[in-house]
């Protein structure tokens, strides 16, 4: 198959993130998120707040890995990011997103899959950004939802706070911002 | 309100993108696609295919336009492509990226409503390979998928070749390889 008929399929075979469902409902709609359409909305929230990341990111690389980051989930399917950590779990979107990549001509398939593990370790200054990111959108969704998703996995405002503080990472201010609209969250009652 | 808030205000403005229904349903789906969805799908084919543009072309400019591309159609819904380009649907459009991307910070709101005129407008290299990727997806859903939304609107294959010929004017390569797979559907019966 040549280069431009391999892209095409990958193009095709990635439309399974579409049917890939996650743990929040967007604001607005009775129905859950998919992972395509958070992929969109993670990349364009990184493009309007760049300028808040702690550190100097290049935003273009950040954006790249918002777009391929759940990949893996096509294979692995979505976890909420209070459990994720598993070892089976994350050895499933490992696999999941090198059976993925592979399907590309070789040097493109090298090259995203560098990005994904480096979006993964979450250690420069682009993947902890886009990590922050990542998490900032879930939040907004139980903040003008009700606490919706919170309330279904029995997720305490401890583990709220505890694990999006890691925000902090990719963007001092952007977190200063979402723990009021969190302290908001629990004065309102939604969050427990 | 500060900008940081704007955004975040913007962030959960455009979330009803998700709920803009196109003409098309993914491969492998019963439902049909929403524009948000559509939007991280055709930046991801951007970036995968960007080598087979004509022109050179800034790929992260690109897919900051296919980012937003479709922000407009929050106020005006989809229209497909083999009607879109009546002057009523343009103005609700325009009015609809005018009033969403006012919603930012002032420098912000112009460089952005800048890029979307580019996109519209098709006339900068960059600008053709996105509107190219832009017509490329729908194609594959029914390539893929029975010709079901050729079939619903009575497109025939005349309409079909003339108005997606276009893909041309981004990437020749690529409309070789659209054109020989819509001659196999033409044969296959699903396009007539």
């Amino acid at each position: 198959m040549d280069n431009i008929e391999k892209i095409l399929s990958f193009i095709v075979e990635v439309e399974k993130l579409k049917n890939v469902h996650r743990q929040t409902k967007p604001v607005g709609l009775e129905r859950f998120e998919n992972s395509a359409e958070h992929s969109w909305h993670v990349c364009l929230t990184a493009l309007m707040l760049k300028d808040y990341a702690n550190d100097e990111i290049d935003i273009n690389r950040v954006i790249k890995m918002l777009l391929i980051h759940d990949l893996g989930e096509i294979d692995a399917g979505d976890t909420i990011v209070y459990k994720s950590e598993t070892h089976d779990v994350k050895a499933q979107e490992t696999a999941g997103i090198n059976r993925i990549l592979s399907t590309l001509p070789g040097e493109m398939s090298k090259e995203f899959l560098e990005l994904w593990y480096e979006f993964e370790n979450g250690e420069t200054a682009d993947a902890r950004f886009a990590k922050a990111i990542d998490r900032v959108t879930p939040l907004l969704h139980n903040i003008h939802g009700g606490g919706h998703s919170w309330k279904t996995h029995g997720i305490t405002k401890e583990q709220v706070f505890s694990v999006n503080q890691r925000i902090e990472k990719g963007s001092k201010e952007l977190w200063s911002v979402m723990r009021n609209k969190l302290e908001d969250a629990v004065n309102a009652g939604i969050l427990e």
